[in-house]
């Protein structure tokens, strides 16, 4: 225990007020979803119409998903809390809950030729500082093994640093890329959505091979 | 554990995150019933009219309260996840999380002859998804007794995948009647949520059974 | 453990469930409360002239709050849950997340004579449903001690019996009342939500008495 | 246990439901932050204009995250409830969920010179309501170490009863000081916010000074 920030055994509380943040916010995106007002006839081309509204669903969901399992594997590693981990969890949790305010800005401006680029750019900032704030949130814990569990080795802990880093950058070009052509920016988020959803990316690897050492 | 693919020993925090999602996605249901805005002694008659909106809040809550239980029962039987599996009920929890729009959308669109076959067979798709996942993610965890609990005959295994499978092919078959005759198809959602709820149905009596063997 | 309906001993993340769905039904509340719309100069009485609103809030949120802390008592008594006790678990808390539409149709036809007495019928009947689906879960769980934990006397049961009768009782007089004097009804769901609140009142002390005998 | 107000050794729901409501009250902020309806071409500029909303979700949210890790902290020092207690959270958290609807009061009219003082003291009166709140919860549970678990001495007791009660003076004198000039009250709420986020402020060293002597 350092003397000048005390830590704590204690992160259960902290998963649980992280997992209600993000189960809620996760919940919330299809109140962007809205339920066209036409003629009856039309109900079916009008549902199609909107396409962008489902697609901005669903990129966010499951960027929301993934960002929440890796979560899930991060904290397996992690054995206590200061205040100021409290803090940045907040912080972190903050930039999660604002998605649901550039996904429908991205919905409802896809179409707009002039609307497009400062919809998407604005959709790439939140994205980039959710990765941003998720990296803060680990090199925190894991600098000098502050908060982490025995047992992971340096070499683990450099290579968990470079997986995470990933995020912030490919986020970060990507909004960069809005600027130049939307569509190749949100083709970009969509592919990462996807991509981390498949079996064998993203950094659990490590986080098994760490519980492989027992609890 | 295998090579390709880390298990690890830890349901509670995705039983949580689960159970966080299901319980907002069912709460959110009723801010699609709206408040009329007529005259104060046409208030009655126009919250009669707007029965629909009743109606589709039931049968949803229902559903997704039948959910709930089944999934809980399914977690007594699962001892592990992988990231794999993880995944896999994050899609799960997409396919609940958009059920409050279709349940708009018939709401909305039931007295429209006209959008009726559209609004329904979209309620319909969204619940044959949900069925569909719900089987995706036991199927995942049970083929060769992957993440299960020790002590599951094969035969008790294979009479769980024939109940669950029972979901997808109703509501699919429900789903196509939409096309023919919407309220045909209504009303088998609704049966079955009515149905489901009666004890002696569903597939809990397995969850029991093993049980009885002990934790 | 009964031929019929088998019981399991868990009932954790039932808890967990009902307090999501309870937490979240409390929350939503207050999206009700709609900013006004007006000229700046008029904004402070625009804000009170929308008391019924904030009346509204009041009221169903501190019976909300009450019915929590009466379900975390109850709980307290509970050992086990068979199929049927989720499923009228599922029921109780349907009328629990209705609870958000009536609030708001009171908060808006409160001060509209001729739509006041089918507001108030309406809001009086959920709170009514409420206390008869609370009665219900009780009674399932205490008949004949199906799901309670053991050294209940059968006349603490009786006791508690009696005082859980009270709600369903004085909310349906309250709802009667509804359509001769909408305001002496509402007057009588504030009262009881002020009245609950109070120390000494309620089914608490039971609950207390039974803990002291260990768990 | 006292003859009049049973207490009870489990504070672990009150903590879920407490954790649930903040959870969501801090998800629901984004709610109220709206996509601008504009041509296209002019996005950019409307984002930027309605600053207010980002800055009202930004100090609310903060806010709310200071009392969530606050309460977490307060909590690690409570090993008891009674039903009183259990009905003072309830009244505490019930200022919290009312806070998203001061926070789109002030975004709607912080532009508006003649709503921006009415606006700011409603904001600031829920502000010091819930500071006056979490004083009475703590107050409640630390008098006569009530609550409490052992091991606390007078000294430290005294010591936290001084430091929390800065939260409810500091912003009832912002609250008065919008009477005089609201971008000056709003500062400091602002300023709050951001101070009680760095390192080495608020109750925790407390806390943590408590925890080093074991649970």
């Amino acid at each position: 225990m350092s003397a000048v920030e005390p830590t704590t055994n204690d992160t259960a509380r902290l998963e649980t007020f992280a997992d209600g943040v993000m189960a809620i916010a996760i919940t919330l995106l299809i109140l962007e979803v809205h339920v066209p007002n036409v003629q009856g006839r039309a109900l079916g081309s009008a549902l199609a119409r909107q396409w962008p509204s489902y697609a901005g669903f669903l990129v966010s969901f499951l960027t929301i998903g993934i960002i929440w399992v890796n979560h899930h594997h991060m904290f397996k590693l992690i054995a206590r809390t200061t205040h100021a981990f409290l803090m940045l969890n907040v912080l972190f949790l903050m930039t999660i809950c604002i998605l649901p305010f550039p996904t429908a800005l991205v919905a409802d401006y896809l179409k707009n030729p002039d609307g497009r680029v400062a919809a998407t750019a604005v959709y790439g900032a939140v994205m980039t500082a959710i990765a941003v704030m998720f990296n803060v949130v680990w090199r925190y814990a894991g600098t000098n093994h502050r908060l982490l569990v025995p047992g992971i080795s340096d070499e683990a802990l450099a290579k968990m640093n470079r997986n995470y880093l990933a995020g912030p950058v490919v986020y970060g070009l990507a909004t960069v890329i809005a600027f130049v052509d939307p569509w190749v920016s949100l083709a970009i988020f969509a592919a990462l959505a996807v991509y981390w959803l498949l079996p064998g990316t993203g950094p659990r690897a490590e986080a098994a091979g760490r519980e492989s050492l027992g609890p």
